[in-house]
């Protein structure tokens, strides 16, 4: 793979961000990655495990002679980081990000960027229950899709540029409209994870059943809802608060079909129930056939240890 | 391990069944296993496969002589199968079953246990998402929990053998109250199945989000809910049924939940989002700390492949 960028500045350094910088060194894809974070405890881990070529203490010293800076900040601090970094931005230079929400990040950044610099916003669509610095591996992306969300009138050579990033770093790369993206993020990511966190707190709620009952008996099911409602919490308020209009909407369907199966419940119409588990299957085949999940039973999880 | 039963006969030859002959043949824990289904197909697949010792045409054949039957059908099949093999049944034999509800089961069942025959329900907590004779492996229940759901006036004799059996097969073994059972599987399995499967319901229903759009995407968090409402829609359909009320009322604890971070969401509360985030992570170290799921990041799914 030749290299693509000569720098690049990593903004933010969690489990995205990470996983990037090693996805970038296993292809030699960028002579230099510099990285920030706000946090000193951050940096000096980055420090420790070799996260980064180099760690910057500003935001400014990061971005310094970057072709290439990448927001890998919660979605709501992407505007308050782009003011900081503007004024230090190298003329030529493309700035992207990696938010799970794309329209509220294109009018929160792109107000920031300075004249000759281009924006192209990007979502890799992978992640893991982990975050933080330490959580990252150069495999997350693989064969996982990554969404380029041009807006405006984008610079075809940055967008190229960014492709080649993404594909070096192992994914797949399409382009889509930011709110198209967003209500299809809404579907198949914004509203399940809402879903998981409630089931989890309602779980952890009930007087009736303990918390160590629900620990123990929680491979029935449960215990997958807990992987997801396990996510970055700050990442997670902020896109429920930036999705706000699509999250509602798939939620308002989710609420829609649930009271039917409820009723159908409540009056024991076996055949409704059974037909709609038998719908569902087919999504599952699809999901499999394209390569995006295993076939394993239980995700080829062994069995349980003590 | 030394041997529990002379025979033992398993009614219904799918995921759990045949998961339980692996594991009793692993352990040497039964002299002879028979089998029977009602399909035709189904008997045809276990001859062929090896699964059971001998595979018998009818419920009267497969349970004469048994110390042990165990009913592994789905929980609406569970009555007719039991008042079909009730004249055959072995004076002294337990009468068992795998049923994920407990309190329809027993009363189901229980009026045509005869005279002299035990019945000792059970619920081993642990599947796939793949049914079927050919589905079963031996390790399926290593350090899960089986529940033994003792109703009445049980015979001490007949519960111990039985919770041999399933400490033979490698599941830890508890006692359990059948109301209870039933509220605490509403919450760790039965909710979750039914909130999966309306999930993925909803992503195939939309006309703005296409199929191959979900699928793609799906790695975002919608892939995990897939594989839960890609189980059993017979069994399934069977458990919303016949566990009506528990469900009814975690899925009203769940909605009422759900309304709350909706309007937190709708107000821009992000405090209560965060908060609500932070606390879900807490079952999830337990769950993991007591062994019943993988702390590797994806549960230790691999890159995805083509």
């Amino acid at each position: 793979m030749s290299q693509v960028y000569d720098r690049v500045a990593l903004i933010g350094l969690g489990l995205i961000a990470s996983s990037m910088f090693w996805a970038i060194k296993r292809a030699g894809l960028v002579g230099e990655v510099t990285g920030y974070a706000r946090s000193e405890a951050t940096r000096d881990t980055a420090r420790r495990i070799g996260l980064c070529d180099r760690v910057c203490d500003s935001v400014a010293e990061a971005v310094a002679g970057a072709d290439l800076v990448v927001l890998c900040v919660p979605v709501g601090a992407m505007g308050p980081v782009a003011a900081e970094m503007a004024p230090h931005l190298k003329p030529g230079a493309t700035v992207s990000d990696v938010g799970s929400v794309k329209r509220a990040v294109i009018d929160a950044v792109a107000p920031h960027i300075p004249e000759g610099v281009h924006f192209i916003p990007a979502h890799p669509l992978a992640g893991t229950e982990h975050s933080g610095p330490e959580s990252g591996f150069a495999e997350l992306f693989d064969n996982r899709w990554s969404l380029i969300v041009p807006h405006g009138d984008p610079d075809q050579a940055a967008v190229d540029n960014l492709r080649a990033l993404w594909e070096g770093m192992g994914a797949n790369v399409e382009v889509m409209d930011p709110d198209h993206h967003d209500l299809v993020l809404a579907v198949t990511s914004h509203t399940p994870h809402l879903i998981a966190y409630t089931m989890v707190g309602v779980a952890d709620d009930l007087r009736r059943v303990t918390d160590s009952e629900v620990i123990k008996y929680s491979a029935a099911g449960f215990r997958d809802f807990t992987r997801i409602a396990a996510s970055d919490p700050t990442m997670w308020r902020d896109v429920f608060l930036t999705n706000k209009e699509a999250t509602l909407e798939i939620l308002g369907r989710f609420t829609e079909e649930l009271f039917a199966l409820q009723r159908a419940i409540r009056t024991g119409d076996g055949d409704q129930l059974f037909d709609y588990f038998t719908r569902t299957r087919a999504i599952r085949r699809g999901i499999i056939q394209a390569g995006q999940d295993t076939d394993k039973p239980n995700f080829g999880r062994g069995p349980a240890t003590r």
